[in-house]
């Protein structure tokens, strides 16, 4: 394997990172996030598809294909969204002021922006905020940086890989954050992804939304798909031991690493869902189309019933075979099964095999509603429902965590 | 007017009903109910959607239009769904049995149950309890009767009605269960309406049908459709002063008492939702199509976000600008406004005049996010969010409850 996952987190060659408190967050915690890159970076990007997109994402979708990036400024407390022309206007004046400071084009730098929906950016507390921040760039504040883009996250996700393709060694780290208002749709949450590996931006914009589409797309929290998310990968090739970019066969690796760290990022962000207690994986088979398959898994985990009952350690399939008898009108019950295992985890291996599930409900016939076997999957951390249409060849796999008394206090309060 | 909503519940003429505890339920709250017309009565039925239906629903479905009924047998604590073959057996014997005691056609009786999904149902233990049943018959047992089909409910639900046509005095009653697993479509949970006037099955079906679209369709708890949903009303026509059914203009008058009965219940089923502390209307307004405001006022009404800080009373309008961005992806923000107001009750006035919201978002602009008038309408316990997408000429109102710590605490020990 030319792919190895570091304990240690590392910022790529050539990047530089910083994050401090500008007072964005009542709390007074880490708010504002900086990356800059010694050279100009080829950056990819995927975006919500979400009609209310905010203005950090209509400013880096404007920006992100004229040309290289050289910094990206990153708030949390303000999600600059429903905040009309005058958003866009404000994050303008922010990448401005930046600019202006690391003597780089103003076009060059994008934003990200997470928090409350509808409040006017407080542009003279970020600029102000730019000399201190500037000040702490370093390859050394990783998690100063990370940190600061988080909001009601309980943990700091970080993963970073180190590849070697024909001898080069390149590091690609990602942050992200997630938590609440997840259900990713073309892109997600927050996720940056830095590396100093050479790569064409044609063929970075294809892998990362080939990589997204299998891993953050796969992901529910409460099935609520945001007007922030982006995923943005910044590669500046300040590793390659020539000017050629990476290509052909040198791409798969890529792939592979970009692959294996999307799924473990989109998996951290499921674990820690708002209130979270459980990762859920949810396994459609037989469905008679892609899009079958999708909404059903969807659904399912998108279910309160089911959530809370994965979460109590409660075999009520019940509520797995209403679901998907609501969701799917024309369904004979006869040709539908359900089962439970337990999933495996995120692993760089990536032909896992599928677990053999307990069948609980087989075609249209209650089976297990309790049992030593049974007990054993429900009372695990990781628990896999899987449901049988009986219809066709398709499968869809979509990753959850359980709706619980946390996930209500945390969002009557925010 | 000549519809009163009566205080005292009572029984129309000619039924008699029964409600005692069988042993169903491990709480020994009662579990089994059953009413009993003395002459053959009609019966419209309007039931669930869901392909996972319940062997109860599958025989009421099969037995409705072939003659009149004369018994209805309902029990608590067992769903009888997804029971395979053995389900739609078990309950035949049910009916059966009874259909013996009472010395009546077996075809004329139809069953009901709710409870959990995917356990064989104990016939015997029903089949012991048959006899008391019976014996407990009289116009007295309304409320034993009512309060042997509720689950999660907390409260007991029965609205009657007394309407004057002609001279002739009719009395309309209706019992229903709801609570949680609520978002019916075509039908509903299980709601009993009981009424002496004579109906015409046509004319009945057709009321029946028109009037559950406007009232039990347009709430949801959880955005889950039930296996068990079913209305049925049934007529035997015991207050008529003549041989003669009801028709053309004296059909009026029931249609308006069946319309206001049934959206009544529906707020009543939305105001005991599991954990619920406040009841929600969510009005979308200027939607391109009829489809468009039902989905965007559904979703709204199913976000857990908006009903988490609904229940606070946190007017966070931004996840209301996501949502409605997440599902309408083509929608233009500077056309989209948001308000909030206080929802008037259910009135036998039907025409009512709609509140006028207090704007928060104005056609792509941010207003109010605090204020005076926002908070009295967010204290209160009803609370109404209007939705204009600038699209059409299309409007949509959907009743919901917020989702509280107590949903949770429920879901996850049933």
């Amino acid at each position: 394997m030319n792919i190895t996952e570091l304990k240690k987190h590392i910022v790529p060659k050539g990047f530089l990172v910083s994050g401090i408190s500008a007072g964005l967050k009542k709390s007074g915690r880490k708010d504002l996030g900086l990356i800059v890159s010694e050279v100009p970076a080829l950056c990819a990007g995927v975006f919500t598809r979400n009609a209310m997109r905010a203005a950090p994402v209509v400013l880096n979708q404007q920006r992100i294909g004229k040309g290289p990036v050289r910094a990206l400024v990153i708030n949390s407390g303000n999600a600059n969204c429903a905040t009309g022309a005058s958003g866009l206007k404000d994050a303008r004046t922010v990448t401005m002021r930046l600019a202006r400071a690391l003597r780089i084009p103003e076009q060059s730098v994008l934003m990200g922006s997470t928090g409350k929906i509808g409040v006017r950016l407080p542009v003279s507390t970020i600029t102000a905020a730019l000399g201190t921040l500037i000040e702490g760039l370093s390859r050394e504040e990783l998690y100063a940086c990370a940190d600061a883009i988080l909001t009601t996250d309980t943990v700091r996700k970080v993963v970073t890989l180190r590849c070697t393709i024909d001898g080069a060694v390149y590091t690609i780290t990602a942050f992200a954050k997630g938590a609440g208002m997840i259900q990713p749709d073309m892109a997600t949450m927050l996720c940056f992804i830095l590396t100093d590996a050479p790569l064409a931006r044609r063929d970075a914009q294809k892998l990362l939304k080939e990589v997204v589409e299998t891993s953050f797309n796969r992901i529910t929290i409460d099935g609520q798909m945001s007007t922030n998310d982006m995923v943005l990968l910044l590669a500046n090739g300040k590793a390659a031991r020539n000017s050629e970019m990476l290509k052909g066969s040198q791409l798969g690796p890529v792939r592979e690493a970009l692959g294996y760290l999307t799924r473990k990022m989109a998996a951290l962000i499921v674990e820690d869902g708002e209130g979270a207690s459980r990762f859920i994986e949810v396994t459609v088979t037989g469905a008679g189309t892609t899009g079958q398959a999708d909404k059903t898994a969807r659904e399912l985990a998108n279910s309160p019933l089911i959530k809370t009952a994965c979460g109590a350690g409660n075999p009520n399939w019940g509520r797995i075979a209403q679901a998907i008898g609501a969701i799917n009108r024309t369904v004979d019950p006869r040709c539908v099964s359900i089962g439970f295992y337990t999933p495996a985890s995120v692993s760089l291996r990536t032909q896992q095999p599928r677990p053999v599930p307990l069948i609980v409900f087989d075609k249209g016939r209650p089976g297990w509603i309790s049992g030593e076997k049974l007990e054993r999957i429900m009372k695990g951390y990781r628990i896999g429902i899987m449901a049988d249409l009986g219809k066709g060849r398709y499968t869809r796999t979509i990753w959850t965590c359980d709706l619980s008394e946390g996930y209500i206090a945390i969002n009557k309060k925010y």
